[in-house]
């Protein structure tokens, strides 16, 4: 099973790409020609014979824990990388490994960063370029956290392959990669951008991206990004994400962490501090209570808000899905639009407190509280910043603590909107109608792509997002997995458009 | 160094309860008779060619990781357990182990308790019976929490010795079973009681104590519990101790973590409902805002107020000790105060959010917050915990959370005081002032040894605590040790007290 829904994956990417091509180069001629009927004919004989091979390498990199979000894993984001790069050179193409420089981590020691693939495949001047984006960074996954297998080791249950990475983003990249190594003659010239950082906002990838708009970028004409899953069963193309800042809320108090019967009650203890600091950020309904930090989000257009009629989104299910027993909000377009344009604050942890089981009876020293906010347009990272560093120092000084408050933040990532008139959006459905005779949804993505505005805004290439993943692939949660059940689908489709010649 | 030290602790205790035992058994006569001074040089020789053992002996306790916080590491208190029966024997003891019947963990799991040693030497109905009552479990340690050395290493720097359980409790247990060791003929027949559950609340002690109080404690005159620190420089006896009850507040709530960028903004997050609920616990003042929860403190009288006047408390040297700007409260008599005799309330930490350094956008599904309240007189543990979880199900109610609330209480022991008039509080001023040529401090503690209370209240005998640790010995904290300075000041005394026979 588990070889044969890979395959299909591969030839959905195969039949799209070429349908992009064909779409954006000549929009008028069809990609239902006897050629590209063969052509395809013959590349999925190519995957057919090569699925095992195929899963396998999804295996290989799912056991490497790629970790971003920690620093002392870069080694492992750096093999990953070193991996991607030598399966681009099998297939031919070239890599260049570009340097992004350095980072400062919130302790204030500077690391250098894991490099960026620059990679292409020989070029045909006559044909449009592609440029894939994906990156081969992972968000941390243990067993302790509730998975039902290993999160290293690519497991398959009933259809499913389960593993860290397997949806968000190792399993569409190699996809991409498999796509591109079936073609004998591929319709569109081909260019790769990889990177190890995603997970964390990408250091240094906004800066390489200016670097090299004027050589890399110079002769790309689509950009395509497949980092993100369909909203519902249905095929979906999406033109938002949002954007996120992270910030580190370190109140520093005693020299040592004390015992609290010692001390308790004679100290002003930072994780109080903490705690009503957290506790200022948002109310019981969501809404985010630092002043001003809404006041930018773009007002809904009639147009807007027609596109969530169509799309087939079921409350009751994504509650069963959920595990809720009921959403902040009541309809179906509220929740989506709660989740994909409207900004949200989540509170993710504590660092320095008693986190294990048992008991402890602790006055932790220095605890630093994490959250996060996702941005919408019109909302700017640098601003939010601001006005979230003044609350929580307004906030503070109201507890008259002798502790020391820090506020840092990272990630900063802008929020993304894409043009629906864009030829390639128009391509891009016109190839789901083609593949999947259905219309697709168009969507928008909750979560943070930052290169999808960056490379928007720095290149003015055309970008586009087209998700693989399945909605219920639960990437950063236990269990993340790709699914076939949306996989299968299009073969069917498939079957019909060659039949159909 | 650490030879001499360890020498001069058990020197100490060899006088202590010699002075305790003639003290008592005849308060006319004295102990410093050509006799006492005889039989002291005589033990005192014995212990020096016995010193590099008795570090030896600390050194090899200290290495059980026998933290009973987590019950994972039950196997380790028993180790521990096995080891101080197995020292108990070679000296000639006999070592009985009481099952003390199982535990219900809050995962509703039920799992059987580590045993109690009880032990007794050879015994001469003549002379008075004194029991010694000692711990042997720890409090988590671990390097990462910022200890200077590995922490189950005992390790010696400018004399002091390094190492969990050091001063709480392993180092005075180990000091009293050198003490009996060291008597060739003992003034007073010892009994020992011995557990490795005291740092999580003493289970089924209390049972235990009740079962054995007709037999067991049927001939005990005294206990005596070395479990505290002294609160200055100065040699001290400690007559109450705070009760402590231990909460967990678990907000469980979607089926899975989730990605704050998939559906941050629609779902009620456990973490925010937790911070809430945290939040509601006590002011910046450090004042518990549970109604009803402060209405059974003791009013302070004259004299216990008097009491606090003769202490050598330097609230300056103790704000730099803590390293804190200022404490909740402006006096040195407050701060004691605070500490000793009024409640308090501290929030541990969180279990199941994301605690690891750097950067992880997750929506924990489920979070245990964790905090306990020092209680005493008249506080009541049962009292509390009800007004705590009520006032807990208030506050959530507005939240109107489809998440799930669940609070749960471990420990409860109730807070201690003595009668200063007690014979053996007579007794024990007195020893202090013949071995240290001072009067004694009479303190209290603020961490929670329920033991005291609990042998008080059951076997009605004199119960004692005559602390040897030092008030900067930083039990539950990093780098907790055993300081030489308290016990080289009791040398010379022993010697003026030796040489002025």
């Amino acid at each position: 099973m588990d070889t044969l829904f890979v395959g299909i994956m591969t030839k959905f990417i195969v039949v799209a790409f070429l349908l992009l091509h064909t779409s954006a180069s000549s929009p008028s001629s069809s990609s239902s020609s006897p050629g590209a009927a063969g052509m395809l004919k013959q590349l999925f004989q190519y995957i057919d014979d090569h699925q095992n091979q195929f899963v396998q390498r999804l295996r290989e990199w799912v056991t490497v824990q790629s970790n971003s979000g920690d620093h002392t894993k870069w080694g492992e984001v750096e093999r990953i990388l070193n991996m991607t790069a030598v399966r681009i050179q099998e297939m031919g193409g070239t890599v260049d490994f570009a340097d992004v420089g350095t980072h400062q981590l919130p302790s204030g020691e500077t690391v250098p960063l894991p490099p960026v693939i620059l990679a292409e495949f020989e070029r045909d001047p006559k044909k449009a370029t592609l440029c894939i984006y994906g990156h081969v960074d992972v968000q941390p996954a243990k067993m302790a956290d509730g998975w039902t297998t290993d999160p290293f080791n690519l497991t398959e249950i009933k259809g499913n392959l389960y593993g860290r990475g397997a949806t968000d983003n190792k399993g569409p990249v190699l996809a991409w990669l498999h796509a591109v190594e079936s073609y004998q003659e591929i319709p569109v010239n081909i260019k790769l951008i990889i990177e190890g950082l995603e997970e964390v906002g990408s250091y240094g990838l906004l800066e390489l991206t200016r670097k090299i708009n004027d050589s890399f970028f110079a002769d790309v004409d689509f950009i395509v990004i497949s980092d993100n899953v369909w909203a519902t069963r249905n095929p979906a193309l999406t033109y938002g994400t949002r954007g996120s800042s992270y910030f580190f809320v370190e109140v520093d108090g005693p020299k040592l962490d004390f015992h609290s019967g010692v001390y308790g009650g004679s100290i002003q203890e930072p994780m109080s501090d903490l705690i009503a600091l957290l506790g200022s950020l948002l109310d019981h309904t969501g809404k985010i209570l630092v002043p001003g930090v809404t006041d930018d989000v773009a007002p809904l257009t009639e147009d807007e808000r027609k596109l969530y009629d169509n799309i087939s989104f079921d409350l009751e299910e994504m509650k069963s899905v959920a595990g809720v027993k009921h959403f902040l909000q009541d309809t179906k377009e509220e929740v989506l639009m709660a989740r994909w344009r409207n900004p949200s604050l989540s509170i993710h942890g504590i660092q320095g407190a008693f986190s294990e089981p048992g008991t402890k009876t602790v006055i932790p020293k220095q605890v630093t509280g994490k959250f996060s906010i996702r941005q919408v347009p019109n909302m700017d990272p640098p601003d939010v910043e601001r006005k979230v560093k003044e609350h929580l120092l307004q906030v503070f000084s109201t507890l008259k603590s002798p502790n020391r408050l820090r506020v840092t933040a990272t990630v900063g990532a802008k929020p993304w909107v894409a043009n629906l008139k864009d030829p390639q959006y128009v391509a891009g459905q016109r190839a789901v109608r083609e593949v999947f005779g259905v219309e697709p949804e168009l969507i928008r993505e909750g979560s943070t792509i930052p290169i999808a505005q960056n490379f928007q805004e720095e290149t003015g290439k055309s970008v586009m997002m087209l998700p693989i993943g399945g909605h219920d692939d639960g990437e950063h949660s236990q269990n993340e997995k790709i699914n076939r059940i949306p996989y299968v689908s299009p073969l069917n489709s498939f079957e019909f458009f060659l039949h159909s010649r």
